[in-house]
């Protein structure tokens, strides 16, 4: 198997196809099959939901289009564009802040949506694509211009597309595209008892 | 390879390790190992998030420590602890909703919750595992009984083991054992060039 700078370097074992995900910020020109595309969405589909309700939502826009593109791409804060302009595809993942059935708050909302993207992601990496997700977007602008309605927040960027090659990024962000990007180790993250005592797996 | 009604059905084709998870209410009487258990968080440990700020973090608890179990149990709602109580790990989610180095709000951190409790998904399923998530927590109970910081949000309940046998359960519950959960088509919530409009991705 290839190995690369940014690929995980687990302290214990997990399936390799978790290790091999990573956020890129080169992307290369080259086009995501329609066929491939419809297995992101559709891993998406068979996430986990509270109740089932499946609030997400994605606004989806590719190259093969560039008006709608360039629509999409405009979204994104200026500071994403600048990369993310790159990818074939992009997105907005948005989510329905009330249950659809009884208009009642749906506290797992912005879980859920998160949730559907991972599952977007692990499918992108088995099929050798990746995923960046940004929280940088302008969601006002994408309200206005998607008509989308209250009670949908769009959330988050995904600049979804094959990995490219870091020299054609800027400095700054070439280097992040050859580091990588440390991990707290579980003692940190992983509690027992009382919050901040490592529980007893690590 | 075995199947299951509870397995998905996908209208096209997505990894195998995503069809099989599911989230059940019936556990089998089996410890999960702590080699099985470590690899579930590193799994966690590894997600994407938001300036790489990795905001989760788990209480956890198994019957191991009977006093601990009982203790976590408490925190899920009563509708909840009835079915939960058979599993042999509980965990709860929370989240940092400020960045640690900042203090500012992190708009992404309930989100990327949810991306790093895919991925310890994702890895339980490789294990035969199954994790099964609640929204149904009693947060002030959790933060009172962990002294869970003041800007952390303690937000789900996570129910990890081997499935068990659904007769055991009682019926109303049963039934959701036995059947597979619909999903939305993705012209339902893949749209393109504005909202409500299917992209031509399906």
């Amino acid at each position: 198997m290839t190995t690369h700078p940014k690929h995980a370097k687990p302290d214990r074992p997990i399936h390799e196809l978790l290790t091999r995900r990573w956020s890129p910020y080169a992307f290369a020109d080259r086009p995501v099959s329609d066929d491939d595309l419809r297995s992101l969405f559709e891993a998406a589909r068979w996430a986990a939901s509270s109740y089932n309700e499946q609030p997400w939502a994605y606004l989806v826009a590719t190259k093969a289009n560039p008006g709608e593109f360039e629509r999409l791409l405009s979204c994104l804060v200026e500071g994403n564009q600048v990369w993310a302009k790159a990818a074939p595809v992009l997105a907005l993942g948005c989510t329905n802040l009330h249950f659809a059935r009884t208009g009642q708050p749906n506290a797992a909302a912005v879980h859920d949506l998160g949730l559907a993207s991972a599952s977007l992601t692990f499918e992108a990496t088995v099929r050798g694509l990746f995923v960046h997700q940004m929280i940088g977007i302008v969601p006002e602008r994408a309200r206005e211009l998607y008509r989308i309605p209250a009670g949908v927040q769009p959330l988050t960027g995904l600049a979804i597309g094959y990995a490219g090659d870091p020299n054609a990024l800027p400095e700054k962000l070439r280097e992040r595209d050859l580091v990588q990007r440390p991990r707290k180790p579980l003692s940190q993250f992983v509690f027992g008892g009382e919050w901040g005592a490592a529980a007893n797996v690590d």
